[in-house]
């Protein structure tokens, strides 16, 4: 385990200009104990919250006493996350805490129910009760999705379960521990927190419905019913499914920590399955900074894969397409609002996909959720892209706080009768949009990058399938080449300036490249392919498969952690120096053509 | 469109022997029917339903008048199929019929409701029925799952749905189809026939929260409560859930005709949605030949996955290993009962993978299903490959009837800290257990073949992830070799025979091919790999991005069909004629290394 020094020195530092005096001299001294605690002989504390809550003991000043105060604070400092979600569940936390079921380090003789948390991102909630009572130290509030604590729950923190993806995880993480428990003859209780969104998924029903007709006795669901996922909900947590499969529902007033710790309570002394809807209020889900007093904020940069909206309304005035639009809550992220109507499905992404199914050939169906989002549903998917016309699948591409799938992309690209494209800019987008109108038995997969992109100079627009010199070749055969997908161009763009290696940008995932460009790729000594993808399957090993190349591929390797994008890039080796030097190393190096590693 | 005759002749010939005398007649009658009509002009005439429509009115003679008994006769005669899942929907099926839901021929003014058949497997009920009304003539029944009739419902035979994978699909296309009717202003009613075990998918559950959300209020469900999958069902079909969404729920008998066909009116004509739960009774899930009278039965041959429960037994005997084995309704295809405990999790793939996420590490967790169904759950078992060590998921490969996925074992190749495997002996199967326990992190795939096996004489089991000589190359080096993963091996091994082309065989999907195989193919002229597996991503393409091996690739590029396995082998160029016409065509075409094709 990496020590506390190392893990939080870094994030905690860059977060020093944010801070307070007071916060800052606090978070001062708790670093230095962690340095010192760093080289000491620690025994027991091997864990990542035993280590944090001596260092919380050994600096007990506390600088805030409500964990409301602290949640804001927390995203005050972030400058992102979902501070209402935190706190609409604030009342259910402390009463986790209230009834023992949060590990907080004192000795438990038995814990009375194992405490699942379903709502993966309302981890911050437990950092702030934590925090305010005595058992976490200030300074790794301040590296929230920065590279330090992540807003998703995880095992190394404190947490029974690690979240990773798919909201719906949790019910089946409680309704898996529920069975096992049943099966080793013990009789404790499983409390899975839920939100009333998160009951959408399919996923949730299916652990629901096993449980009930399991027989399972020791389930206890708690439903934050906040009626809101990112948008409101269509209707509130319909109960009667809830009492068909647990029985007992007893529903209070979620607002009120009293209420909701006297429910709890009641129903984790009573024998048999019960769910515990509570009726809470929650604001904006995303967290805005407040402008500055007295200033006009700055505009905030808006991700590339917010212009959808207003490129289909576009491409629809254009073409007199009729557009049918499905998002399972994700209009915001597409920036659908105001510019086309869309339907919301609710937290359902394989329904969303099934919505096109039955509709007639000439609409053009957009289905629009994060790249992620769509691998519980390829299947339903499949069948979408084999009986369908004119569908267009918005992939979004989370590269920040709260994850991705680094391999999404490459899973999609493996349908049947479905073609993947990264466009950067908004005519490559046009490109996509019209390639669909001129082959609409192919799916065609667009994958958005969730980050604002400065336009390269020149794209793929004009022949999508192919590629364009971003960075053309001198006369003559050039040495070592870089070739790119998608969002890597414009990050290899960024880190080429000044070294002018030749670089071939392509926007297809599996681009028909012509005999021009392949020539100089087969003449080149070093030829290095770049993605902001997973590598397996993905660009760089397609053009080796399909031209033998000796491509160097330079991609995704690991997992996509929970940090904010300017820390994923340096994760994956795409930050501009990095790149830089990647580059700067395949002009320099020795190396014969042929005898490149397949993999760089 | 293909004509008649270019369809159904074939297939109506090779069943001719398994006719009675009087059936015989007939299907000839209508063989000679289709043919005439195949070269006349008949407008209008341009859908299969309503070709087949004129045979039946040319060929009026009816051999059965009760549609079961012409269902019962359809499955002696294919000799499998799902005969007790028919005759539990058949009066469901009449009643559709007997409302004008199912598209007859005659003019409909307008068709009081849409249907769609979210039972899948149900389609030669309607056949059945279709055949005693007079409106589908007999040769065609006699071709069920033989590369004629298939019997997945399917637009090109009268449906307004086609099926292809999934259960739970059907409730998703009624509600696509319900929304769209809305939007319309129309205000006609979609009834979905589906089954009770359909009902246990998160895709259905999602489906019809959806609509109530939506206020959808033209969704009439008609469920086939028949209490069972391939094994009963755990409880019967939850009304509570069901009227807590769909609001007026009917129960019936539904071995009833005339009951039936009342319950279904009466919802036809009041307004709003509703549910219509029909009782019925189902015997053995799968058709079975009965015995010939006076002889003993032939021993069936059992099919490798079949034997994946005996396996695990022996494998847990002599390691000691703990096992979990979940699975959603799949214990017969992988012969569990009686080897090793299991829990039957419904028809909840999902959840099943779900299941695992809580175990102790120490347990093996197996779960175990169709390796197309995963295709759903893919998010699902990423958070188990990430999060739960000795996960092994077994993959069944069902190259049959009920269809499959040909790109199931790529995708499931490209999840994080996973490794695929195919094997075809029993020594193979136990390696990949041992390798899981020496390497419990990656999950393990086991792609299992539905069929039976004659092992070949060596095999992988020595170096799971590298290779075998099957047809060791004589002294120097060939001029061609062929290499294959998993099932092909065996398939390429008996077209060999006699051919003595050098054939080196692989049991991982990513093999790691030693100094001294990597050596033999990289100086042949040619290289030729054969996967019983998709092209796109599959064990050539791997071969040729890893090793830059101009490696000629034969694998399956068209989806899998419905239709039985010696039927598919032959859709996908694997019989045993045409693998031997491939292999001594490599020998003999000349064509210079380093510039064969890409794809063979």
């Amino acid at each position: 385990m990496t020590g506390l020094h190392e893990r939080f020195a870094a994030p905690v530092r860059e977060a020093l200009p944010r801070l307070t005096a007071a916060e800052r001299a606090v978070a001062i001294r708790e670093l230095d104990a962690m340095e010192s605690a760093r080289t000491a002989h620690r025994a027991g504390a091997d864990r990542l919250l035993d280590g944090l809550r001596e260092i919380a003991a050994h600096v007990p000043e506390r600088l805030y006493t409500d964990s409301a105060d602290v949640l804001l604070r927390m995203h005050e400092i972030a400058g992102s996350g979902n501070l209402q979600s935190n706190l609409s569940s604030l009342p259910l936390v402390r009463a986790c805490f209230a009834h023992g079921l949060v590990d907080d380090g004192r000795e438990r003789h038995e814990a009375p129910a194992e405490l699942v948390v379903g709502r993966g991102h309302i981890a911050p909630a437990f950092y702030a009760e934590h925090y305010v009572r005595g058992t976490l130290p200030f300074a790794p509030l301040a590296t929230l999705h920065q590279d330090g604590l992540t807003g998703v729950v995880h095992r190394d923190l404190g947490f029974r379960n690690t979240m990773r993806y798919s909201l719906g995880v949790g019910v089946a993480q409680a309704v898996s521990l529920a069975w096992e428990l049943t099966r080793r003859g013990e009789d404790r209780k499983v409390v899975c927190l839920a939100g009333d969104g998160e009951l959408h998924e399919g996923a949730a029903f299916e652990a629901l419905r096993f449980a009930y007709d399991a027989g399972l006795r020791n389930l206890l669901l708690v439903v934050d019913a906040n009626g809101k996922g990112i948008e409101p909900l269509a209707k509130p947590v319909n109960t009667g499914y809830l009492s068909a499969y647990l029985g007992r529902i007893t529903e209070t007033d979620g607002t009120d920590d009293r209420a909701v710790e006297e429910a709890l309570g009641t129903l984790l002394a009573r024998p048999g399955p019960a769910a515990l809807v509570c009726r809470t209020r929650k604001g904006e889900h995303s967290f805005r900074p407040p402008a500055d007093a007295g200033e006009a904020a700055p505009p905030r940069p808006v991700s590339f894969a917010a212009g959808a909206g207003r490129l289909l309304a576009a491409h629809r005035r254009r073409s007199g397409a009729e557009l049918a639009v499905f998002t399972p809550d994700m209009a915001a992220r597409f920036g659908l609002r105001g510019h086309v109507p869309y339907t919301n499905t609710g937290l359902a992404e394989t329904l969303t996909a099934g919505m096109t199914l039955s509709l007639p050939d000439h609409v053009t169906k957009v289905v629009a959720t994060d790249a992620m989002y769509y691998m519980d549903s390829l299947s339903m998917l499949t069948e979408a892209t084999t009986s369908v016309r004119n569908l267009l699948v918005l992939a979004g591409r989370s590269w920040g706080a709260w994850g991705g799938a680094h391999n999404a992309v490459n899973l999609l690209g493996l349908l049947l009768h479905t073609r993947v494209y990264e466009p950067v800019t908004a005519a490559e987008f046009d490109a996509c949009l019209d390639r669909l109108a001129h082959d609409p038995a192919t799916a065609h997969v667009v994958s958005l990058v969730d980050a604002p992109i400065t336009p390269p100079a020149r794209d793929c627009s004009a022949d999508l399938d192919g590629s364009v010199w971003l960075t053309p070749p001198d006369a003559g055969d050039p040495d070592a080449v870089v070739v790119t997908f998608g969002y890597a161009g414009v990050l290899v763009d960024e880190a080429n300036r000044g070294l002018g290696l030749p670089h071939l940008h392509c926007a297809a995932l599996t681009p028909r490249l012509g005999p021009a460009a392949l020539g100089v790729l087969a003449r080149a000594r070093r030829v290095l392919s770049v993605e902001y993808n997973g590598a397996d399957g993905g660009f760089g090993e397609r053009l080796r498969s399909a031209y033998l190349l000796p491509v160097e591929v330079h991609a995704v390797r690991r997992d996509i952690a929970t940090r904010v994008h300017r820390h994923q890039l340096a994760l994956h080796g795409m930050s501009t120096p990095q790149l830089r030097q990647r580059l700067t190393a395949l002009r320099e190096d020795r190396q014969e053509a042929g005898h490149a590693p397949a993999y760089a």
